[in-house]
């Protein structure tokens, strides 16, 4: 045990995957990255470009029930006091009775009046600290754990992996940006700087000689569908080599991924688990629907997980 | 040469600022980078949070002329043969007279109207090799040296320096991002996605089956004056603990910079020599201002960098 020699040597051939099982899924990867990290070999990309991106809802944690639309009813019932008129208006009358689902039912409009009054009006300061005390308390209504408990162990192996082998972890999530980079670091391992996804407007102000940037009751850009692309190349700059998604929303992400020079990987989860987790894809309404994804991914032999078969664990607990 | 501990003792007590002569300006980097660093310390600042930004024109690199809109005026002068009535509309008519000076002078409309010409219309990647193309060619109007030679070489020792102690750095530029990000690796070491700049909107678009994101004729943010620190939160989501600029247009990111807890270091670089460089400062009506923020820099105690004296070297020719 005082040989370091021989610890890294027991690091070095411990198995970096252990969640996942043997398959086509987990082979895909492993070659992936054998072929991209191996030196002269003719697929070797410089460790700068090995740029890998991936969702959030669906793809590192479970998406049944949207986390952030918790957060945002939650938020909505601790301001409640200081709006006496939300008692008596949609979408806010439904979420002070408790009932989410017609709250959130209520299509774009209502989700944008829920979005606006829960996470706009402060300053950038303040809502970290506001989603910060959340997510640290709140639990999943089914399984009582933490949401951030809720993430799954096979990715959280994955982005290890990749950044074991030089690669920069990014998230393009459509959920929203300060909201993910409240726990980014500490539950995936991915920094601030390296989060992407769906802002409010803010503007810099001078208050009481401090400055402060406050968040603005006006969408500034939706990292979803087409939108995911534009938000890549805005914050990163350069084409990633490797997106993982699980729903519609993340294709246009995986084509503009693949479409590169070079060797890409584009790998969906796909929802096959109805005992360890949820089955759902193409038959899903709301969220996480993977119906045209499916069919891409097939005709382009992108990687498919299959969670049931192809992950040993899915959740740590 | 053949003892690998020798060499790191050499690199570890050579010099990492030889262009900077002894002062107050040196010193306080050294202090500051020295107390941040320091494991165990008060001010120990872990290395995820040692952020540090630097604006580009006029404090890593010269700007005069303006390389943008250099780039811009010969970008208009190759596309006038697909534009015949720009021979006679302002503000093109001046541009392809090559008196640019006239054609800039036109206020912010005019600047608008050049830089969607020029910048817009074109997929992100054919404007990446349109700017790489040109910056591999296009030389300083007096000293005939490429734009890329004309950077600073003690700001140059100082990105490396704080580098090899651990920090991350950024460009934070009124500049467009797209132009810097063609140029940033290789002149400065900032990877792209480290650059934050000014931006037009692009579209995701397939186009004969690949997908591409194209420019819009659309301003999409602006990064300069209040504009920064909205941008560094957007791009990077906590708060720097170091800023380098060089105009008032910085003011607000060195200020948002100076406000977090702990230590904090901003600099201002003040163009003071005439003889090898330019001298400017309140009196610059165009570019380059620096009047409030020297004030505020001399009242809150900020590091005002003296090129003439502080600066042994400025350019590395």
């Amino acid at each position: 045990m005082n040989q370091p020699s021989d610890r890294s040597s027991i690091a070095a051939t411990a198995d970096p995957l252990p969640s996942w099982n043997d398959g086509r899924a987990r082979q895909s990867i492993v070659d992936f990255v054998a072929m991209v990290t191996k030196p002269g070999s003719l697929h070797f990309v410089p460790m700068a470009e090995r740029i890998a991106l991936f969702d959030n809802d669906g793809t590192l944690w479970a998406e049944q029930p949207m986390v952030q639309a918790m957060f945002a009813c939650d938020r909505i019932r601790h301001l409640a006091p200081q709006h006496p008129h939300w008692k008596t208006r949609e979408p806010f009358a439904s979420v002070l009775r408790g009932d989410e689902e017609s709250a959130l039912a209520g299509g774009e409009q209502a989700l944008v009046e829920i979005a606006m009054a829960s996470h706009a009006g402060t300053t950038t300061e303040d809502f970290a600290r506001f989603v910060g005390a959340w997510i640290a308390a709140a639990r999943h209504p089914n399984t009582g754990k933490l949401y951030t408990e809720m993430v799954y162990q096979p990715m959280l192996e994955l982005l290890a992996y990749l950044r074991a082998n030089g690669f920069k972890t990014f998230i393009v999530s459509a959920g929203g940006i300060e909201f993910m980079r409240v726990f980014s670091e500490r539950v995936y391992g991915v920094p601030p700087e390296q989060v992407i996804g769906t802002s409010i407007r803010t503007k810099f102000e001078v208050r009481d000689g401090k400055p402060v940037l406050v968040r603005l009751p006006e969408i500034n850009f939706i990292d979803d569908g087409e939108g995911k692309p534009v938000g890549i190349q805005m914050h990163i700059g350069r084409r990633p080599i490797a997106a993982f998604g699980n729903a519609d929303g993340d294709l246009q992400m995986l084509q503009w991924t693949a479409s590169g020079d070079g060797p890409r990987f584009c790998l969906y989860v796909h929802h096959t688990d109805a005992d360890r987790e949820w089955a759902y894809d193409r038959k899903s309404s709301s969220f996480g629907r993977l119906d045209k994804g499916l069919d891409e991914a097939r005709a382009k032999g992108w990687t498919i997980v299959d969670m049931k078969n192809d992950w040993k664990t899915i959740f740590k607990f």
